[in-house]
């Protein structure tokens, strides 16, 4: 019976797939670390082994799956199927992913914006079920967004439109992988935010990050927030500055589109309250009071970490039919 | 014959009202001081007044009249058609103007947001046609924006999208209208332009703009434009400085919806090549290479000042029908 699906979500670090039936429920998950610097062909090797893997943790085979649905971060053309470029995959320059996964697979793919899987998973099943009108912006290795209006999502032209995470928000700011200087993600994504740890514990600032600064020759975002929520001053402000950022992000976007909710998900929502409490205040402290823009809800995916598998799961859903 | 269609594109500073016939031709149009301060009610009758003056003007009265097109700034919210808030007309929060404006012409009334209205135009026959995805800038007392996406206005769940002048791009910066600080319109609206200009004048720097200030008591961004073309260093800086809030509001919005134009409208575009040259120029510096966006087009309405006025009466044709 081939009536499972899988949803792959492609991330700068890792690779997550999901195994669902057609009511898109979960059935299994699996992670595997990306390795992106190793080029297309290795990573769709990877979707197939890790696919494999998965199935046979649950009893199933690829003879049991219907169809595959991939969320890739970066710029996609939807109508070719193609991977047009994407920061945190240095080496996906007009990568027919599509194509390349529905042979290695032998299975029908859908590619689609990563972020926009996500956004259309919470719009249909979670956070923003009901609403006609939501963004969502999903935090790991960088920062993609997803923009639904009127129920529908937002692809632009060639796949370019919500690209939420190279807004600028601060002319002439810190470098992004984009090319740009101050964008959201430069500030405020999990690399971003470790790597504003780390510059100030290096710039010999003192601050109970040194530890695992020396234990593990690096600072994490988990990192950061683990000893924010111990009291140090360095992890608290550098938590302050990503969800100034964030907040910011969310103040331009209630300007552009005026969402009912923006939905956060990804890797970094595993901070709580801790992360969503101060874009909150911040958003308050800077939306104009001119245009009742306040009541806007930001909140956490429901789906959690799962947004990205099973938006790309649902997707599949449509090449089964 | 009630064949003619009245457009009003009701500004901070002014009130342009445009007749049309059917086929959406010109046939005269009038301009009067808002006087905004004097709030609703007067501005009706300033509707009123002005329509009555034009069309006698033409030949024409209110009988030849077919319906009437309002493009209003701020938030509109078209299903009510009400004015909920407009930085730029303090006086209105909550004005069902459709239903004023229709009562006092006796005629049906439909009414949008000003630069929805004028992005509407330049998309039916302008700088935008035939393209289904664009953004509309208006630069004049303010900054308001109308977006297309696959061919349709975004107007969010009460037509507050598209606030595009209260995109901060300073965070912490000039205060705006809208309680926001740092917003592009802060910066790069016609008032904005000539404050910064009469901010630097006043702080004692030696510029040829000391004349005007002396002899009109104010700096207009006419003047502004005028004295950088003359070659005076305040004045160059001024516009360089509204040039680059502009671009990064681009940036921001080709990261947003991936439009295939941004056009420029209202009566700041007068200044022609010395505004649209450097706007594109700091749009190239700054636009990331990675997602391939640097091929956006920016250009002026083709419409020029009349866009509103035309999206107006465009508006009121539906009302004909």
């Amino acid at each position: 019976m081939t009536t499972y699906l899988l949803g792959i979500d492609l991330g700068g670090t890792n690779i997550k797939i999901g195994c669902f039936d057609t009511a898109l429920k979960l059935i299994g998950k699996i992670s595997v670390p990306t390795d992106a610097e190793m080029g297309p062909d290795f990573i769709v090797d990877k979707f197939y082994c890790a696919s494999e893997e998965l199935l046979k943790q649950n009893d199933l085979s690829l003879a049991d799956v219907c169809a595959v649905g991939i969320g890739s971060p970066g710029s996609v053309n939807l109508t070719e199927g193609v991977v047009a470029a994407a920061p945190n995959l240095p080496l996906f320059k007009n990568v027919p992913l599509k194509e390349m996964a529905s042979r290695r697979l032998g299975k029908p793919a859908i590619l689609e914006n990563d972020a926009n899987a996500a956004c259309w998973a919470e719009h249909i099943i979670g956070a923003g079920k009901g609403s006609d009108h939501m963004i969502l912006l999903t935090l790991g290795t960088g920062i993609g967004g997803g923009i639904i209006t009127d129920g529908r999502l937002i692809h632009g032209p060639s796949g370019g439109a919500a690209e939420l995470g190279h807004l600028i928000i601060y002319p002439d700011g810190r470098l992004c992988g984009c090319g740009q200087n101050g964008c959201v993600e430069a500030y405020a994504s999990a690399n971003s935010t470790a790597a504003r740890a780390t510059e100030t514990v290096r710039g010999g600032v003192r601050s109970s990050l040194e530890t695992p600064l020396k234990e593990h020759g690096k600072i994490t975002c988990k990192d950061v927030f683990q000893h924010a929520g111990h009291g140090d001053a360095v992890a608290k402000e550098v938590v302050e500055g990503t969800a100034k950022a964030l907040a910011l992000l969310c103040v331009q976007l209630a300007n552009v589109t005026d969402p009912e909710s923006i939905v956060f998900a990804g890797g970094m929502i595993a901070a709580g309250d801790a992360l969503l409490g101060p874009i909150r205040r911040f958003y308050k402290q800077t939306i104009g009071h001119v245009f009742n823009k306040g009541s806007l809800e930001i909140c956490f995916a429901a789906l959690g970490e799962d947004a990205g598998i099973i938006g790309a799961a649902s997707l599949a859903l449509t090449a089964c039919r």
